[in-house]
């Protein structure tokens, strides 16, 4: 194996992979990164057993062949090359001589044959998606995904195309809830819905987010989803099980419905939450005639209170919630006014832009 | 105590308390900033027994008083409040009562006469010098600070007038040392050097950053150190000790002499500390005619070379060195090329600017 390639094409087939291989692994190999060099150039792949990205990028190739290497140390090292050009040559004993300008490194890999093969993709229909969408979607529900390892089936968000041709992508913890609802054109094939899981999220997130407008495929075999875009291709693992029936989760319409400034009930949830107890963010929020409270109260330190003016002509009610919750939502909100709905002290607060659902999120009241 | 203030100027008072109250302690009221206010605007002072700040600030004050306030606590309400001014009353019992807008907060403090007492700082005579001087002085001398705290008398720097009118600055871990000296008009009164502790020193220079074309004033009393600049006093404790013969330290002139890139230098021994053992940054310099060499190697993961072009007619020799040590001094070398002078295998090596060694840095030597 023998290539010349830019510097920056190979820096950017490296930062693709930092996020997926395993730096505390018993596989030694899993903390390598699998290069390979053929007539058309290079791929770099990178893979956990669950995820995979295989990267690919021009090279002037010399001599074709593959070696593995340690994915943070050759990603170190491109960063801190002194010439725009670096080459990299296989030597014996899967060595690898890395040259440019002034600076070499002899560096030690391992056989490219010993990495593990990535999951086959062939049965995959591929539809073309908005990677803009995607990304939204993405953004709109990660935050409500449990990072609780023993509740396996929360570890990721639900994927579940409608009859309606749209998509709905939902997460929950079991103490709040988000979903959304947007066009993905095309025809996924999917019996039900699917899991996707938390760590294979964010890695396209990170892909969506190189390049949003990038023309994206996304495709769904037995248990594995498959995505696509120029120069890249990514496999992952879904989480195998049946989600929760979430639907049950979200009340119809909220008896006592405000409509708040979003950047108002913002501030003022973390202004207030700076006196929860405990850092627990537990906060109180009451509404009373035009006035939405929200108020905390810490023994050791003291207490705090903020008003926003609505319009509101209900009954008065205080409930506890976790003000980290709604400050989630909120930080994704992209409308000037949220409405927000409440039942009882018991039932969950719903969260979503005035007049419309396809965002909602859901979060269940705390005792305060 | 009542006073209403711009919250910004609350915000930069807290914000300079940030560094010197102590979050974990056996003395409480430690954590505190003391807010006192008189008919002249307000104080906000800081103080760890060691190092004390007082901040002055205009204030519409209804009335007098003082009280004292988790420092870290009130940075974080006064920096999310709604409005851009703040009222602060004190109410029974030391509480203080913070109102911004549609935002109240209930705040527990503690008496101010439990506040400790600043050091008395009438003996210090004043001289006023340039803020940026002393600004590079701190900043050409702060990372040879020891932090080995068992070596007490070298966690601080040395501050010593010299008979020509100018000031010197010391600094030294044992490994290396930094000594820069800068035209500091005006006449200390000093009777040898002093030792400014690196915390201490670290918060001035905070304070310089701030406007570093700010009036400065600095002065010495009785074990103690006073800096003054419009509206903010800081007064510490030295460190009480004799600081060790640097002079012996620094070789007079290296029999190998090179004028070295300070760019391609630092990046050079960035790139090759990559692969140094056990992240030790060792790496060997090594000169022969015409180059300077810079190797490392790791059992682990390879090898690393990179030469630099270089005017050099000398004997070769190779001498192992800690990158970093290098590294912390070009990274505050002001221009582009560096005199690096060596002497044998075993003599430290040296670095100043071509020409000029107002600014030296002496890194002894290391096995490698």
């Amino acid at each position: 194996m023998e290539f010349r390639i830019a510097a920056d094409e190979l820096k950017k087939a490296l930062y693709r992979a930092q996020g997926i291989v395993e730096r505390k692994t018993t596989m030694p190999i899993l903390a390598n990164v699998l290069v390979n060099a053929t007539k058309n150039g290079i791929t770099v792949t990178a893979f956990d057993l669950d995820i995979g990205v295989v990267s690919e990028h021009p090279a002037e190739v010399a001599k074709p062949g593959a070696v593995t290497l340690n994915a943070k140390y050759i990603f170190d090292i491109v960063q801190n090359l002194p010439d725009a050009q670096v080459t990299l040559k296989k030597l014996a004993n899967n060595y690898v001589d890395i040259s440019s300008g002034s600076a070499h490194f002899k560096i030690v890999g391992m056989a490219a044959e010993e990495y593990p093969k990535l999951p086959k993709e062939e049965n995959a229909p591929l539809v073309q998606v908005s990677g803009n969408t995607l990304l939204e979607m993405i953004k709109k529900t990660q935050f409500a995904i449990s990072s609780d390892e023993t509740r396996y089936i929360l570890n990721g968000v639900y994927f579940e195309p409608q009859a309606s041709g749209k998509v709905r992508m939902v997460a929950t913890d079991g103490h709040r809830l988000a979903l959304i609802e947007r066009e993905l054109a095309g025809d996924f094939k999917l019996k039900g819905g699917v899991i996707i899981p938390r760590k294979g999220l964010m890695e396209l997130k990170r892909l969506l987010d190189e390049a949003p407008d990038a023309e994206c495929h996304l495709g769904f075999a037995e248990n594995s989803a498959l995505f696509k875009k120029p120069g890249l291709t990514m496999v992952m693992r879904l989480i195998d099980g049946q989600f929760p029936e979430y639907q049950r989760v979200i009340p119809k319409e909220g008896e006592k419905v405000v409509l708040v400034s979003k950047v108002r009930f913002l501030e003022g949830l973390k202004r207030i939450a700076l006196l929860s107890a405990d850092k627990s963010y537990a906060v109180r929020i009451g509404l009373e005639p035009n006035k939405l409270l929200i108020t905390s109260n810490n023994p050791d330190l003291g207490e705090a209170r903020d008003a926003l003016d609505i319009a509101y002509k209900g009954g008065d009610i205080t409930i506890g919630f976790n003000a980290r919750y709604l400050i989630d939502v909120l930080t994704v909100t992209e409308t000037d006014e949220v409405s927000f709905e409440l039942g009882d002290e018991h039932s969950p607060g719903v969260l979503h832009a005035p007049g419309d659902r396809s965002f909602t999120a859901v979060v269940m009241p705390m005792r305060v």
